[in-house]
């Protein structure tokens, strides 16, 4: 039940991918266990230096034997002038005195870092590569593909999605408003992020490309797995679902915040990072608003951030922490992330043999 | 073969319901024939004066043994300063010279107007009556039910769909922010409308109500009539699926918009009527952007920009025109309202069975 052509090719049995949530909250116990379920576990490596990436794919290999995928972050052009750099660190240091934490030295990652994540991706043989915000070099997308990976790539309009199979991806993730954290819109500017739901966009990208479709945004369980295959998708990825599971890396705090959360509370801001991001309100994007016109463009505003939600974690403090979070809120649980591969799994057979 | 509790009692062959969509869109023609084809036409009347409203229900049973619904506008407290009044005459004299229109003089519905839509309503028996923007006084609902008609609230969050439930509703549509059109919010302000996807509120609300539960936002065919049922609704709504067809009154140049136009090319605005609404975007729509502050409540805006989208309409200039359309027009095609009606049933039968 559930097998799709993408499900055969991947090896996996059931078409579930547990989003990959970058900074921390994709541990190499979440990956394993939802793998280990029949799903495919994906790590979050965008913000990973190489070494940390080879660490945490290591640690996956020694708890499954299944495939799983790792997602990289596509490098952009960034420049911003020195003055919104130093008013916005004006800005922020209300907070850093708040917290009692000095300020960090500013360390931008470059494009280099990204050539040195996908030869860790190369060596280490990891069966699917997933990436987000943009394109990679054809150069990238090739010899992943000689190595006999298979690439994934992001889009939130049917312009991206058949640029992406242009590049030559082997599927693409459909990403609709619903999707909690950064949203992977790479032809729009962020500004201007079209947001189309997950019911509008997944049957216009299945109808504009050839290759395989994975659904995401708002996808919570069986229902939305049925719903999302009779779409036209070959398999979900859920990112919310998971974000409360044991084996996550998300902070106690944030993990309470989702279970107690409304659909109705979450926001697109560029408060944390720079780029446009689904999150929970915390009074960090409220504080922010006033501000709006004026937050450097990601990555440094991600860079200049970091230290203050790094300070807000250790504090147990979340609403200077960024509480990534899809529209699904309300069907989030505490359940083991094997449970939630199989209640997804035994509620959509239900649904569909009725 | 989709046959529901609701289709049952609504004395329905199929779970369609033809979006109400107010300003002329929804003819008598399209209503009866949505429901001659086995769906629910309905009237979006909340534009109509009592005696409009009367003689477009008449002009439906001639045409249609069927049941049909009627949807009214529910209305809301607003007030706002003359300042601000003129400030926005001001604004909009530019498009009326361009236009060449004198400015019309400016016509506020009052609550006594809604009052009386209901008692046509009553008077002319309709079989289904619907409504947004709120909940009417629970005499109003009550009076309905008694004259045996079924009522529906419109919902865009749990919070709203469980008043209506409180309210007495007998069904709630679920707009998804994938909807065309005005936004149904009521519980928040509109300027912060929780805009949340179709895949997501669905069957959030579904958990949180005891009715029938008609899910609406970016379904445009059988795909999306499957999947919204697996999602746990008993019908569907679907506008921009209708309205480029024969049957409906929208102008020639708003239907080449609506066929023409890709599905990132919508916004949401509060340019022409000061209510947020999702519409194909325009000139008015981004020369207001710069007046976004200023610009009057509902429905104060919306009578003042009147006398400009019916010039513009007339010199068949749409960029001062209110395109409003969801999420998935490029499904959208130019087909009698029947056959949307027959296609779609067709394509989720075969995508079920399958």
């Amino acid at each position: 039940m559930f097998e799709t052509e993408l499900t055969r090719t991947l090896k996996i049995r059931y078409p579930i991918f547990q989003a990959p949530m970058a900074g921390g909250v994709s541990t190499s116990e979440l990956v394993a266990a939802v793998s280990n379920a029949g799903g495919l576990g994906n790590l979050g490596g965008g913000y990973l230096t190489p070494e940390q990436l080879r660490s945490e794919i290591q640690k996956i290999k020694q708890q499954t034997d299944h495939p799983f995928g790792v997602n990289l972050f596509v490098p952009e052009q960034f420049e911003e002038s020195e003055e919104a750099i130093y008013r916005m660190t004006d800005y922020l240091n209300k907070y850093r005195i708040e917290l009692g934490t000095a300020q960090n030295p500013l360390i931008l990652k470059s494009a280099e870092s990204f050539e040195e994540q996908v030869q860790v991706l190369l060596e280490e043989r990891v069966p699917i590569f997933s990436f987000t915000f943009g394109i990679p070099s054809p150069n990238v997308i090739q010899t992943m593909k000689q190595h006999g990976i298979f690439v994934i790539g992001t889009a939130t309009t049917v312009d991206e999605a058949k640029q992406l199979e242009a590049g030559g991806v082997d599927a693409i993730v459909a990403q609709g408003s619903e999707a909690g954290g950064h949203r992977g819109t790479f032809l729009k500017d962020a500004s201007h992020d079209a947001l189309i739901g997950t019911m509008a966009i997944v049957p216009q990208i299945v109808d504009h490309v050839s290759i395989p479709v994975i659904a995401a945004g708002g996808i919570m369980d069986g229902r939305g797995l049925a719903a999302s295959l009779l779409l036209g998708a070959s398999a979900v990825q859920m990112g919310t679902a998971f974000l409360a599971c044991p084996e996550s890396g998300a902070h106690e705090k944030y993990k309470q915040k989702i279970l107690s959360t409304n659909e109705d509370s979450t926001q697109i801001t560029r408060a944390y990072s720079g780029k446009a991001a689904r999150g929970i309100q915390t009074k960090f994007m409220i504080d922010m608003h006033q501000y709006s016109g004026t937050i450097p463009a990601y990555p440094i505003q991600n860079a200049m951030t970091r230290d203050i939600r790094q300070a807000a974690a250790k504090a147990n403090n979340p609403e200077y922490m960024s509480l990534w979070a899809g529209q699904g809120l309300r069907l989030a649980n505490d359940q083991p992330a094997a449970s939630i591969v199989k209640q997804t799994i035994n509620e959509a057979n239900i649904l569909v043999q009725s």
